[in-house]
This record gives C-alpha cells, structure tokens and sequence, in this order.
C-alpha cells in the first residue's frame, strides 16, 4: 500500500498546557519546522494551523518552502481556538458579529488553501461547545453551525471541508462531539464537499471504535480525513501512534483499506516531553510495520476472519500475525 | 404539565446478575406485578417485555389485566436479548435463518402490540453487537439492520417502532450503541414510523449530555420514546431516578418540554437490593418534583437564561430555584 | 521463566448476566470441567468457587478428581456472592448474625482449603459495599471488615487470605475497591497471612496501571494472588488475555519477574458466547508468547530502558520486540 | 459551622489551557487579586501558588498586603509544576540535581510560609509521573518520593506537608494519584506532619467517592486539607462547586463533620471563561447552602438513615431536604 503521510506542523515545535503556559520546549523557526518534517522518512505532507503556521502574510513564504522542500500541503487547520476572540465560540458564538468573522476568516483560508495547491480545510470549532448545565443553546447552535458551514462550502466548492469532531477539551462539551453526531449535522448541511475528519485519539475518547466510526462514515461517502495518535481512551493524550492501542489500529488500517479510504494519514501529536521529531517519525513506523501485517496475512484472509466471527480463532491469528513468536 | 408515567413491569419483579443469577428477589405473579403497578401515584400505563410478560399464549390474560386496573400498554419490548438464539445476534447473526426469525418474531409482537391498543414497540436489540477486535463485520451488520427494521416497519405503518440504543451491555459494543449513531440508521431506514428512544442511564454512559440528545432526535422529528433511571455515568446501574443526577435531569426536563416531547415517561429501573414499588414511586416523585421546579421559574426565564449564557448566573439561578435557602 | 498457570474452574462451566439469566451455555458435569481444566497446555491448577464447584459435602470427591487429573488446587474462592443471604453484604452486613454467618463460613472454606492442601484462599467480598449517596457507613464497614478478616487470619495460620479488590459490581461501589485502599485495609488488619490479589481487569476499571500496582503491593510483601483476563477499562468484560491490552501485560509480566512474584497466574474469564476451554488456553498462549518476548529482550536490557526514560526509544524497542517487522 | 473559606490567589487571575496559552483574560496585578478575594464574602485564606504569587524576593511585599485585607496565608502551594527544570519530574527527576533542588527548593518555600504564619504547604508534585508504557521506574520513584519528603517534613515540623493527589495531567500517570495510595506513602514517609490534601476533582476523577475517601484519611489522622471545585468526573475541569455535583457533596460535607475536620475549605477553580471572583463567591455559596441543610436536617437524622441503609427512604429524604417541594 502506498499511503501519503502527513504531519501537523505544529507537532515539531513548541507545546504548551495549563500548567507549562511557556512551553516545554524552545522556539523553533518555522523554516526549521519545515525542514524538520521534510527529513522524517515517508512524510510527503505537512498540515498548516491558521495563526500559528499560516496567515495572508506568509503565504508566499510558506508556498516557496514547501516547494523547497517538496512538500505538499496537506490541509490547514483554520485557527477558530487560540484567539480570545472565539473564546465563548466561533460559529456559534451569541455575538453576532463574532460569527460573521469566523465564516469571513474561514473564507480567507479557504483562498489560502487555494493559492497553496490544498484541496481541504480541516475544521475544528474546538470552543464551540459549551460547560455548564442549561448553558447549551441546541437548537440555535446547531442551526448556526449548519449556517455558517453551508456559507463556507458555497464559497469554495472546490475545496473540501472536513468537519474534525472531539468529545471535548478545551470546553467540556464540543458541539462536534463524536462521529455520528457530526454525520447527522453534515447530513443537514447536505453539500458535497463537506465532510468529516476522525482523529483516533477523540474516537476513543468518546468511546468509539476507530474502525467501526471509520466504515459508518466511509459507507456514506463522508470520511474526509485522518488524523492519528494515541491516548488512554479518557483523554486527548496525543501520543505516539502504537504506543498504546495495537489490535485497534490494526483494525482501522483493514477497514480504511476495504473502504478504500485515498486521503493522507496525518499524525497529529503533542510529544510535551519528547524529541517532537522521532515522535512523529516513530508514530509512522508503527503504521508501516502494522501495514507490513495486513499486507502478509493479505486482505482476503482478515476478511474471512470477520465475516466467520469466532472471537478466539481470531484473536489466535492475530496473535501469531502480530507477536509470532508462538507454536500455540 | 400533565405527563403520561409509565413503567416498564420488570422493574417490579425478580432482578438478577452475573453473580447472583436466581435472582435479588422472589418470584411474584404477573397479577400481582401489574396490581402493583397500578398502585404507584401517577402511573397510568405499563411497558412489556416478551417473553418475560407478553407473547402469543397470555395476551387475553393480559389485555383483561390492564383493563381490569385502568393501565394502557404504553410500549412492548420485544425479546430479543433473554434466549439463547440471539446469544451471538438476533437482526444482526451470522445465521441467516436467525435473522429471518428476529423479524418473524418482531411482526408477531408488532400484532400483539396492536391487540393491546398499543402504538409503539420499543426495539432493544442488546444481542447485535460484538465483543472482540475484528469482530464487528459492520457493512453487513448495518444492511441487515436497516433491512430487518424496514421490514418491520413496513409490516405495520400504524405502529411506531422506536429503537432503543445503550453503549454496551451485554456485548461490550452495540450497533446501536449512540442517539446519533442511531438516528444516522433510522435516516438511512427511512421510514415515518421509525424513531428513537432516549434511555437516561444508556446516554450517559455514552457520555452524552442528555439534553442535547433530546433535542438532536428531536430536531428531526425522531425522538418517540424515553425510559428513566439513574447512574454514575459508566455503566446502567439502573437507579432511582434524580439519586445522582439533579441539575441534568431539570435540563432535560426543560427541554422536553421546549421541543414539545408528546411521549410516555417510562420508568425502566434494576432495583436489586429495593423495595421495586418504592423505587418506581420514588423516581416519579423525582420527576415531579423537578417538574414543579420548572413551573416555579418558568419556561420563559430558563430559556432567557439560556440564551444570554453566563454560566455563573444561570448556576447561581439554579441553586436558588434547587436548594431554595441561600439569600446570597 | 517457569510459571504456575490455573484456571478458575467456573470458566469452564456456564455463564450467565443479568439479560440471560439462565446462561449462554448448557451445564457441564463437575467430572467434566476438571477434565477439561487438565487437558489445557500448562495447566496445572484450578480455583473452586465456594457453593458452584466445592462445599463440605463434595469436599471428597473433588480432592480424588484433582488427584486423578494430576491438578493442585490454587486458590478456592468462598461465596460471598451468589446467595441472597449475602445480597446485602457479608462482613458488612447491618444484620449482625449476617456478619457471624460470613465469618463462619469463611472458617469452614479455610478448613476445606486445608484438605485439599490448597494454601491460599481468595477473598472477594463482591456485595460489600453500596449503591447510593448516603448509603456506605464507611468507618463502621472499615471496622467490620478489619475484626472479620483478622478472625479469620488468626483462625488458621497457615493459610493466606487474599484480598480480591474491584471498583465495582455487584454494587456500584466495592469496600475493596482499589489496590491501595485494600493494602491500607491489609495493613490494618496487620497479620502475616493477609495480602492481595491482582484481578487484571479490575486493576484496569480502576484506572490503574497494574504493573504499578503489583510494584506497589510487592514491595510491601502484600501481592499474594494474580487473576487474569482482560477488558475495555470501562467494565470487568473478563475476555482472553491479550486479546486488548497488550503492552500493558508485558509490562505487568517484566515487573512480576523483576519483583520475584512467586504465586499463580489464574485465569478468570467469562467466555460467554466462546468456547470456554479454548478461551482459557488461547490465554496462556498469550501469557507464553509475552514471558517469550522478555526472555528474547533480556530482563537486563528492558531494566535499562526504564531507568533510561526515553519514551521514544522505549517505544521504538518494543515495536521491534513485539511486532518484528520493521527495519525502521 | 464556622468554616474557614479560602481561594487559591490563581482563581482569580488569568487561565489558559494547550490550544490559548496566552490566557483567556487579561492579566491582573497581584495586589488587585488580593484585594478581590478579600471582598469575597466568607474568604478569609488564600493560597498562594510559587513562582506565580510568592518567592523569596515578594515575600514582605505579600505579608504586607495579607495583614491589609486581614487575609490570612491558608497554604502555600511550592511551584514543582509550571518551571522547564521539573518537566520530565520534580522529587523523581532521573537527574539528581533536579531532586535535590526540588528538596532545597521545597524547604525554601517552608520557610517562606513560616515568615507568613502559615502552617501548611501543600505538595502538588504534577510533574511526577510518567507518560508511556515502561517509561514508570517505580521503584525507585517511590524510594525517592519517601526520602525527599521525609527530609522535607524533618526540616520544619512545625508546618504540615500535605500531599494533593491527582489521577493524571499534566503526566498520564501521576505516582501520587489516589487517596490510598498517597495515604500508602505517607505511611511510609511515617512523619507527624506529613498527610493529604483531597482536591474534590481529582477525587471524582478517579472514580472515588469523596466522602468515602475523606472517611479514609480522617480515619487515620491524615486528612490535612481540602480543595474544592466540581467536573464531569472524567477530568479535571475545575468548575464551581456543586454546579454538577450536588447530593456528593452533601455526603461530604456530612462526613467532613462526623470526622471533625477542622482545616480549610479552599475553592481551586479555573473559570476561564466566566468572571473569576463571581465564580468562587458562588462555590462558597453552595457550600453555604448545602451546610444550611445539614443544619436544617440535623445531624443525628441524617446519622440514622445511613445507620439504617434504606436506600430509598434516603433518597425520599434528600429529595426533600435538598428540593422540598414535593408532598410525596
């Protein structure tokens, strides 16, 4: 299989959380950043977040880097989270004016995305959401959200809009919560290049099976985008790939390949305390090597597995195909 | 307000675990149970589970109970969960005739439920799901759901079919395992008199706020049914209504009634070690104590609250319309 | 590495949950479960659950059944459990001749332990605990269960009790509860003989790493007893060993070695819907295939990765080590 | 009851998270952040975090301010958290001049306290934990955890070190991350003036029931203060007390009396979004209210009910003393 891997730029730079507000780590340059992500093996992508990495006055900067480096802009993530502005919401934000604003900045890196060569914006409303008991406002919300992305998608029907969903964090409810919730609303917004991107981490935090969110989204045509990394199923961990959850990947890697998922992997980490650089390049060979398994056990014979479903003839196979060490 | 109580019958029998599988309780006549229903304050109707209290042989028996204490059939819950032959599936089994025969059997309860004056069967399909890793075959599993539950549908236009979902329990995944995920399959079945069922207890542990699943199923016309009870959010413990839950339940309860929910409020509790009479009365007590608290403020004043949103306010009105002492 | 490995005799037998009360399987003979105890690769114990598998009066012919299948008895489980006399507590009943009662039976299973020259019993006093706010009377349960368990110890030296700890279920909280709250409990009670056991699974619902755990308890000389199996963190699902967690229990098997656990390694699964000798046995395949993956790593070398601290380089290690594939 | 109310200073200023680190308010000088808390009705403490509020260089500037609101300095809460030196561990760095310096650093901060009349510092050791599978050296954590602590107590043992537990965050694993396990070390620590701090959140976030877990370490005289806030259970939000949570703190609150608690009550929130000091005058407000009902109750009533373990005659009565409406 040949997949187009991608990395968020911002992996390679500088973290932060509530506690560590200045970083763990220094400041790099973003032509380092770039160049960082161009020297990881198989990496043919990079994800661009509004503000952060990408804005008007850089875009020419950033195209003649890329070209540089012969990379490919993967996606851009519009910034609708680090600015106090949306801090109450973007799109579904009371204020109006605060709304318009987010629709005419999502507009503005939509033409970015264009002038980059980019065929889709992942979008995540990450402070749409709301906190507290009788604070949601449901109806209006939703109806904002299907708004305001309808207006977006009409601008550009070129350019793809993939909606990323999170259980939460940084508000304690996100209107995008979880792969169906974002399926129903993308439904409603009914235009055909809007999507849905699944991040494995908020998968599993909502509870989700990755693979199966992954096909229910597919079989409607919807699944837009990936993003990977790992956690412990509470949490938006952001960990190497792998490193925590391995049948489960194994799992979506078959099901991407019987969808015939074309979009990039992309990972999407938060390496606070780890050379950023081997996170991302480690997180990459866990997909290859998982992909090295489905390739030697082959399709057919997987398949066979899932449609007999028994349980311990299953998980004995995937035993001796992962950890092949037995005579059992 | 004046809502429609109801409770599912079982909660007044014999309960049992894993553990302790002969059960908490001793066996008590289906008279006496639905005697003892009809004596709970505000409980004007009944929900039955085939097999346990309803098939083929004892719906005159039935019918005449009911007539007898002045109690309507507010849902029947077909079988599909407590017999060996849906251990592995019923709409979803690898053995074609195992499917055939959860269809069959639903038609036959969809007649008796029409025997009974009854518009909606309430469909927990708790067997179609799957436990392990590759093990889901989930493109065919959905055909078949969306087949089967057409099928259904079609055999009876004038009765609702409202399918239930929990998160897990007994498989440790469902197909129907969310409120969203669910309403994408009931868009994708098509049918008018397909819907929804919100349980308290199964949102939660999908970490839904159930507000927000209340008005998502409504917003499209879908939300037909709802059972209470109580938990701490990670599994369905099943318990008194408002013993954990305060503040969600008064949200939900508001916004019932602002998306103008028309359906029964149906008690579905496991009161294994309580007093059952005592439990269902208690948890209607519950609900109308949270109801009065509704009337007291006014729907006007909470959606006012609402629609400004300042967190702080609206918890500061919710205390004094709560707790009631403060003067602060 | 050479491993005592078990099985509690239950999991062979039928399995029941709350749904499908009369079981997913059909009831084998006693004869027959021990028989096909002894035909699992490495077997060489089983646990008897008090009232399922052993009592006074079958004391006899199970000692002549495990000598004929050449089988030690590991561990025998008193039932604290499945009789209603127990449903609302044990030691801590409210009823005092409750409380005598499980004292007294305890000594009776310490006697039948020593007939059967099993040297450990396991302790899980699944309904202690409570369901509701306002419900555990904790300094008077803590006290219960300190008195009760050290009569018990003090009643016959030579045996160790072991303490089964679980968040949750039957209630929905357990007096036992968590690794450490049960070795406050143990150090409490302050006897020789009195230490814990590891149940995977429950250690996960807790949201413990169990490798810490046992570090924990081991290196207060209190991790007397190890059941395995494994779950999705959230429930006690007691599936196959590995078929989840898999780097977890490589983990959690250096750590035993490098702590010198010298006790069982028991299964405790409910394969309900698989063959359950198979369950068990694909089990310890996995077990093996791990303690082959530390052998072919070296105890010195994964020793130095730890006190290293590099997450990457660790995780980089352990892809090779467990998946083999990479050149990376 | 005359408790004494206190907030941490930081409440009150600015709060950012991972996705806005530059903060979700602006900026607020310290002396403007003393005199608002000190215009909160009921506070009469704060707490003041290092590096944030208090170092050497500050002190008599922050004494100066604390005698001219009439506050007093209810902890100091030494900085092992928000500093680059202590980002892979403070106490159980692998580098041992960064646990001596967390230890000189600690003493430091005794002292300071000291100079502010101050009797307990509150150990939040955040950074000390770890992240990856093997990544935890437990052992030797533990031995230094001990060592560092028992010398930091042995300094001045005229002030009380009291450990704050969290399950996780900023470190997947924290080692101080449950109440009995924090109570295991302390054990061992086996000094007078080392105990535990409960921080309600990190409570429910390990699925603890609060006032089990205050019953535990009062139970041993161990119990040395308290924070205060409210989340979903499954993270740290940090929100007002008692907006989700009610009847749990109720039992708390009830417990914290049985047990005779005589520390502070200190609310440790992060409003980010909504005004600060109306946040933590409307936590106190709660606790308020939820006293006044204990007191309305009485305690010897609300004895009797969980002497007597009626679970739903317990909740009727909660339902009345908390909602009172009702005629049930």
């Amino acid at each position: 299989m040949n997949h187009k891997y991608a990395t968020i730029l911002g992996n390679l730079g500088n973290t932060s959380d509530r506690f560590l507000s200045v970083g763990y780590r220094d400041l790099t340059s973003k032509e380092e950043l770039i160049r960082q992500a161009a020297s990881i093996p198989e990496v043919s992508g990079i994800e661009l977040v509004g503000t952060w990495d990408i804005e008007a006055r850089n875009v020419t900067q950033i195209a003649a880097l890329l070209k540089e480096h012969r990379l490919r802009c993967a996606a851009i993530i519009p910034d609708h989270f680090s600015q106090k502005i949306w801090s109450k919401g973007a799109f579904t934000s009371r204020v109006p004016h605060v709304r318009q604003q987010a629709v005419a900045y999502t507009k503005e890196m939509l033409d970015i995305a264009a002038e980059l060569d980019c065929s889709l914006i992942n979008l995540w409303p990450g402070q749409d959401g709301y906190d507290y008991p009788f604070q949601g406002d449901f109806q209006r919300a939703y109806d904002w959200l299907v708004a305001a992305i309808r207006e977006c998608a009409d601008y550009r029907k070129d350019t793809k809009i993939s909606l990323e969903y999170k259980l939460k964090e940084p508000r304690t409810h996100s209107y995008l919560a979880r792969a169906a919730d974002t399926l129903v609303l993308v439904q409603e917004i009914n235009r055909e290049n809007v999507g849905v991107t699944i991040d494995f981490g908020h998968a599993l935090m909502a509870q989700e099976n990755v693979a199966e969110s992954a096909v229910m989204l597919a079989r409607t045509g919807k699944l837009f985008h990936l993003h990977f990394n790992d956690n412990y199923r509470y949490w938006d961990d952001d960990m190497v790939v792998g490193s925590i959850h391995t049948i489960e990947y194994l799992e979506l890697l078959f099901w991407l390949r019987q969808m015939n998922y074309q979009g990039w992997f992309s990972m999407d980490l938060y390496p606070y305390r780890e050379d950023a650089r081997e996170a991302v390049s480690e997180s990459i060979e866990w997909l290859k090597t998982l992909e090295a398994l489905i390739d030697q056990a082959g399709m057919a014979k997987i398949e066979a597995l899932i449609q007999e479903g028994n349980a311990i003839k299953t998980i004995r196979e995937m035993r001796k195909l992962m950890l092949g060490k037995s005579n059992g």
